[in-house]
């Protein structure tokens, strides 16, 4: 028998709840013939008509020293005082399974560390991607392989706004109160459609495919409030979408460029028709090439049950660390940004002679709006696209399209 | 130190061997410190110009009796020796790892009971979507779910053909001579056109997922040599694409539902878009929803990548069996044809106004070839379909839509 807890009892913690209930004995298979039972809820709100109101706690302790609990998920969600629970239970020797993506990307290298020290597990698979598998897959099944290059879908309300302002023709804004009248973005959309979830997800992959700590504030991160109905409309001109992507390249030299930006991505790449609240995640290594992983990123059933792999996992590996983890590098290993090259899709008033004179050889596109230059030029480095844009005359967009 | 062999130096066994070679560093840190090792490569041909000629063995018996060996790959495909091999090396407690979908899908229920009863592994999963993550996946990080249904693009050569078609507008007999001029098709492409091939990793796909053996005997399989390029180009009207697929529906009672069969599939499902020799393999479950595994289904360094990752899995569960497994079941497992429906896409010389009388309502397609009508049916058992059509003056075309 595996006792278990849940820390918040929000939506993927109800449905983390849910899960265990409706599925015991197929769980218990999956763990070896353990049952898996649920023994505390944690959470400050009461819940007085819930079914098993006696597994309610507010007192962290209660988990915290019952010897009993072998695992516990925390699903609660913000930094604090997530870090300290997941630190103290850790410590105590128990494991713990997340989906706070935040938590992961900030303190994952001490949180994985000590978890490691003390030989039980810290979990994240429902971190980035919900339901998708996406940290085990490529932390174990694609161990044989160098990872070159992660492009990542990562955030479901960004991708939500973008796909309706390319099937339906809403403006950004139009698209964004839509997504937020169906509750796919928060009232404040700040942290998604400026980029910064995306940004703490493939800080996550980053570090797991590199084995060293990414830390997010070293991406570069642009959102999606800049991409107008002109450039999806010209992205669609040009056969491809623009999508909000999460990317890492590692170089031979250990190091690794990232970056969040929107893209251009043309419609042969399987990235450009993930649709709607979808996630996908393209890995490429050097041995099996580009494989995707594609699914719901979101959602109280989906992430839950990533959830609940983790918590199966981590009572099959009780005392035992799977060696999930990445550490903290002396050196920087961040790679200089002059050493990734994108091309630009750049739209300016300035006539097409005049971009020549700029940008030497480039692809010019049809226009779609009167009086303006659309064009994609050569790979560049950021610093020589902005030396060159800045002898513009305008530059009415300018968004990189993906290798 | 841990001490493997591979069995069969063809495509996929030098690729286990060069990745083994390139990469031992890496593989020792994800095996938990143990080196692995390459002692024996079998094979009755010579390869006496070979840098490490000393590890070739034409004696299998070298590698059975050897208790340094603790994990052997078999990737010498066909069902003997292959059998005969695996089985003498689990009971003497060897792991074995397979990228031979024959032999898990017409032994793999004897062998996983052998591996399991003598606390080894058997792992296959470059048997299915070659490099592709799928077979742990499924079994590990979906296990908080039901799973109720599994759509695949499983053989690259078959899709390679279609999308020739449907790109190129070449005829079934000029895409697959291209097909065989690159290498992807064999010269008798039987295994692969009619549909065995895939009809074996269906088998396995729904094994793994019910816990039931799928005897690949009792799954209904069509190929695609009757589709045509006027077929295709309906399909394309349609806003959809023809793929062969397989395909796995899991009942609430139990019963498993199981076709190969090419499948009209619209183009808002990320399957219509899997091109070339890419495989797909979609799997529905009741908490994650629909998630999406995609990659190359084949070729030497991208199934040896997956070769190598069950190396290491097996290296580092070492007499601690995973327990993947199914079971052979007294009764019966596969549902009943009658259960299952499907919309039907067909083509007759018939008028609309007969076909309307047979089918009732129907959705028409804009005819492409002259005094013929196309038309989708609602969904009909296989049963009601051909009772229907039997009422035709001819069928020119049936192919199933994919629900």
């Amino acid at each position: 028998m595996a006792k278990v807890a849940v820390m918040g009892y929000g939506t993927v913690g109800s449905g983390v709840y849910d899960i265990i209930k409706a599925n015991a004995d197929r769980l218990s298979r999956s763990a070896n013939g353990e049952k898996v039972e649920m023994k505390y809820i944690l959470d400050i709100r009461d819940f007085d008509d819930h079914p098993e109101k006696e597994l309610f706690t507010k007192d962290f302790n209660d988990i915290l020293n019952d010897d009993e609990v072998s695992v516990v998920a925390e699903v609660m969600g913000g930094l604090h005082p997530a870090y300290e629970f997941t630190k103290s239970l850790l410590e105590s020797g128990k494991s713990v399974v997340t989906s706070n993506k935040e938590l992961v990307a900030t303190y994952g290298t001490e949180l994985l560390e000590i978890a490691r020290g003390k030989n039980v597990n810290y979990f994240f698979e429902a971190s980035v991607g919900g339901g998708i598998p996406i940290i085990r897959p490529m932390h174990q099944c694609l161990t044989a392989n160098n990872i070159l290059k992660i492009a990542g879908i990562l955030n479901g309300t960004t991708n939500y706004i973008l796909d309706k302002m390319i099937t339906k023709g809403e403006t950004f804004e139009a698209a964004l109160k839509d997504a937020q009248d169906k509750g796919f973005a928060e009232r404040n959309p700040a942290a998604d459609v400026e980029g910064h979830d995306a940004c703490r997800k493939i800080a996550i992959l980053a570090s797991l495919a590199s084995g060293k700590m990414v830390d997010y504030n070293d991406i570069e991160t642009e959102g999606i409030t800049n991409i107008t109905l002109n450039d999806v409309k010209y992205a669609a001109a040009m056969d491809s979408a623009i999508k909000l992507i999460g990317y890492a390249q590692f170089g031979e030299d250990g190091k690794i460029y990232s970056i969040v930006s929107p893209m251009i991505i043309k419609n042969d790449n399987p990235l450009s028709s993930v649709d709607g609240v979808f996630n996908a995640i393209m890995v490429t290594g050097d041995c099996v090439g580009d494989v995707m992983f594609y699914g719901k990123g979101a959602g109280k059933l989906p992430t839950a049950s990533a959830v609940v792999a983790d918590i199966v996992d981590a009572v099959k590996h009780n005392e035992r660390s799977k060696k999930i983890f990445w550490e903290k590098t002396e050196k920087n290993v961040m790679a200089d940004k002059s050493s990734k090259k994108f091309s630009y899709f750049i739209r300016t008033s300035d006539l097409a002679e005049n971009v020549m004179k700029i940008f030497g050889k480039c692809e010019f596109v049809d226009n779609i709006v009167d009086n303006e230059s659309a064009f994609v030029t050569q790979p560049l480095t950021q610093a020589e696209a902005e030396e060159k844009m800045s002898k513009l005359t305008d530059v009415v967009a300018n968004i990189r399209v993906l290798d």
